[in-house]
This record gives C-alpha cells, sequence and structure tokens, in this order.
C-alpha cells in the first residue's frame, strides 16, 4: 500500500512539475504581456502543486520501515543516496532518470504554438480538476489538503485555457486552422489519464470514473468553440505513468536538472 | 608556459566539440541525404578533432608537477576531483562547466536554416584551416601532429562549405535572401578569431596574422557567389576566449553532457 501511494503522489507531482516546466518556455515569449503573464503564473501554480506533492512523496519514504523503502528504491534518484540525509522534494524533481517519471505523455509534449499550449492546458486542466474533486475526499489527510488548496489554482486555468479554446476556434481561419491542426496532434494523448495505473489503487481514486465529466466539460467548451470533438474511445498512447516515455522528456530533463546534476547535494 | 599551452589547447578542442554537437542537431534533418550525411561527416571529424586534442590536454596535465597543477585548477572539471584517477578526454568535454569553456562565440550559436549553419561552417572553416597551417609548424611536436591530420578533413570542410556559400548567394531569390540573413546574424562573430586571448603567446602563433589571408579566401568565394563582404575592421563580439559565452552554450552543454552528469566516472 506504501508503494502504490508513494509512486500515486509522485505522479500527481510529475504531471504539474513537467507541465509547469513546459508552460515556463513561454515565459517572455506569449502573444501579449498579459497572456505572457498569465501563463507564468499558470506554471508557478503547478510547480507549487508539485512542491507540496515532492515533500510529502519525501515525507512517506522518509517515515517508511526497511522493508517499505525497498519496495520503492527504484524509484529513488541515484545521487542521494550518497548524500546521506533525509529525502527532500528537490532531490525527487532534480534527480530522478527519465523512467523514474509518472507523469502523463501529454504533459511533456512540446510547447508548439500558442494553440498547442492552450488545447494542453485545457485538456489536462479538465482533467486535474475532476482529480483532485476526487482528492478532497481522499481518506489520505495531506493529499485531500494539498487537493482542496490547489482545486481554486485548477478552476482558474481551467476558465483560462477554456475561454482561449473557443476564442481561437470561433475565431480567424488562421486560429481556427492551428487549433484544428493542434487537436489532430493532442487527441491521441488524451485517453491515458483515464486508464488506471498498477498504482491508483487503494487511496488513488479510480480515474476511469472521470471520464464520462471530462467529455461533457470538453463538449461543452467544444461546442462553443465550433471544434468537432474526435470520436472517444479509440486508441490512445500511454506508457507515461509507467515510465515509458516520449523522445522530448529527455531533453526537458537535461535542461530542467543541469543545475542539480552539475552541483549535486548543493544548497543555495 | 604550461598553463597556457593547456588553455590553448582546450580552445583548440572546445572549438571543434562544439561546433562538432551543432552540426550533429542535423543529423536525420539534412535538405537531403547527401547533405546530410556530409555534415554528420563533419561533425564526426570535428567530434575526433576534439578527442585528440582533449587526450592532449590530458596528458599535459597528468604530467604536471603540483605547482603546474594548481595553476590551470580553474579549469578543471570539478566531480573528476572526487575519482580519483588521471584526467581523460570525457573528463574535459563532458565535465568542464560553461565558464570554463575557451570555444569562439561563432561555434556556439543555434544551428538556424541550412544558411546559417552552412555559413558558419565555412567562416569557421576558413579560420581553422589556416590556424591549422600554422599549427603544423608548430614546435610542439604533438600539436603539430594533430594540425597536420586535421588539415585534410578541414580542406574538405572549407570546400564542402564554401560551394555551398556560392550556390545559395547566386542561386534562387529565396536561398539569397536566406544567406544574406544569415551574414547579416554572423558577421559580428567573425572578429574574435583574430584577437589574440592571453593564452594565445608562445607556442600558440598568433592569430592576428591569419586575417588577411581569411579575408582572402572569403573575399574569392563571395565574389563568385555575388555577395558582398561587409566591411573589415568593424566591432565584433568576443568573450567566448576567456569563457563568457552567448546564452546559448549552457543549453548545448545541457544536452551534451547529461549522460556524463547523470552517471558520473561510468564507464561502458
Amino acid at each position: 500500500m506504501n508503494k502504490e501511494l508513494f509512486e500515486y503522489t509522485l505522479h500527481l507531482a510529475d504531471n504539474a512539475l513537467i507541465l509547469g516546466q513546459r508552460n515556463a518556455e513561454w515565459c517572455g515569449h506569449g502573444p501579449a504581456l498579459e497572456q505572457d503573464i498569465a501563463l507564468t503564473n499558470i506554471s508557478l501554480d503547478l510547480i507549487g502543486q508539485a512542491r507540496l506533492l515532492y515533500q510529502y512523496a519525501a515525507d512517506q519514504y522518509n517515515a517508511m520501515d526497511v522493508g517499505g523503502q525497498a519496495a520503492v528504491a527504484a524509484l529513488l534518484p541515484k545521487p542521494w543516496k550518497e548524500f546521506n540525509r533525509a529525502l527532500q522534494e528537490d532531490d525527487l524533481a532534480y534527480l530522478r532518470e527519465e523512467r523514474q517519471f509518472r507523469n502523463l505523455l501529454i504533459t511533456e509534449l512540446p510547447k508548439g504554438d500558442w494553440a498547442m499550449t492552450i488545447l494542453r492546458q485545457f485538456f489536462f486542466s479538465a482533467f486535474q480538476y475532476l482529480q483532485y474533486q476526487q482528492l478532497q475526499q481522499s481518506s489520505d489527510a495531506t493529499l485531500a489538503a494539498i487537493a482542496d488548496k490547489s482545486l481554486k489554482e485548477t478552476a482558474y486555468h481551467l476558465r483560462w485555457s477554456g475561454e482561449w479554446v473557443i476564442r481561437l476556434g470561433d475565431g480567424t481561419a488562421e486560429s481556427r486552422r492551428r487549433i484544428e491542426a493542434a487537436l489532430a496532434d493532442l487527441w491521441m494523448f488524451t485517453g491515458e489519464a483515464f486508464v488506471p495505473a498498477a498504482f491508483e489503487t487503494g487511496i488513488a481514486p479510480d480515474p476511469a470514473a472521470l471520464r464520462s465529466a471530462w467529455d461533457e466539460r470538453i463538449g461543452s467548451v467544444f461546442a462553443e468553440a465550433t471544434l468537432d470533438v474526435p470520436a472517444t474511445g479509440t486508441w490512445s498512447q500511454g506508457g507515461g505513468k509507467r515510465g515509458v516515455h516520449t523522445e522530448h522528456l529527455g531533453y526537458l530533463l537535461a535542461e530542467m536538472q543541469v543545475l542539480q546534476r552539475t552541483y549535486p547535494n548543493m544548497t543555495w
């Protein structure tokens, strides 16, 4: 049970961190100052959520007995073992390797153009919102508290990105062309969230139960955006939840982790 | 004297490695299979030269007395000190930090489009060819031998890139627009090579002596390409030879060094 909760906590944290890092690539490059700041704030929200979740995962590990720690050894950052100190949030974010990350593939895809970034955010936030709502009821008090705190942020991410989906879909011929292209690229990555991983058992709620509410939300925003919802139930790409990632994650990690890799166990 | 030779050897090696790494980004993305392979071969040539030079720098270091080693300590990779073994070529390539690199800025600039890559290669190869010719006469037998071996490769890089400059400059309106844009971006980075660094003294020949031959080469190829040579003697960006780099080098190193940073002192 401890193993599943630890891995699930990493999954939640990795989703937030990786998408936060991706969106941060827009910092200083947004289409307008207001939107640049909005997206950078979303990054900060996500990275803040990741911090709480990583620290909770580290706390879980540090409190485990020897058998529990052995059971999750494959998920731990290798260099940390030489530090001779308790596990910390930064170790989990900056020193794990690609195959140890449990984020959904959709969060690691390149930022693409504005339409791609917007649509990915909308798809993800619509899922994360439902997921956090489930977690608010969790018997795990820490996860429930983090979900409760994060939900307000996610509600804003969802509203902001949904409004942009409508603006792009029901906008100019060019904006429509772009969001339709983004949809064609992204749709195959939307199904992974709803397929339960091995660690989504016990305390982790069943993500499959969220599908119909997610479909409904996508459908209502797409209707306003005059966009067609692709057929559901078609094949979807998975792998992220068990550490099998696209080629893009390695490059993202190389850049994101360079400081901690260069100066292991540094302090500011 | 040992310090200057060591730093100069690193400068030569860094030029070759960084440009080799940059060009390698084209692997699988060239405009035609033959050119893709040509540029990838140039990368391999440059990385091969870098290997010989790094190993020579490592040999120099390993043969220094304590005072000599202390004098170059700031150029050494930090993690290597914990390995308890002699310095090796890979340590110098994969574990030094940005400010320790001595490559010319022109080698680290993003690959841009094909015109940018071609023109950068042409400018650099025209310089490197003259530099290796000088070094063939060096009193340092190892540098002379490496230069002698590398010169044949560089002669090919120079001919290949020069032919492409002509093809693009005297080609279509689009190819001409692109190489003129590349020229506008690159010219300010061409002067650095000819300004002697503090380490270009003693065994290192004076690069300023190569300027007129370089101008002549550029002039004759540009004449065939129907391109105007910008005014020489204008301001040029420097800094690479003393470790002050553009924002681009850090990202390149993060990607290039990720394996050695993740698994320090690994063996295959």
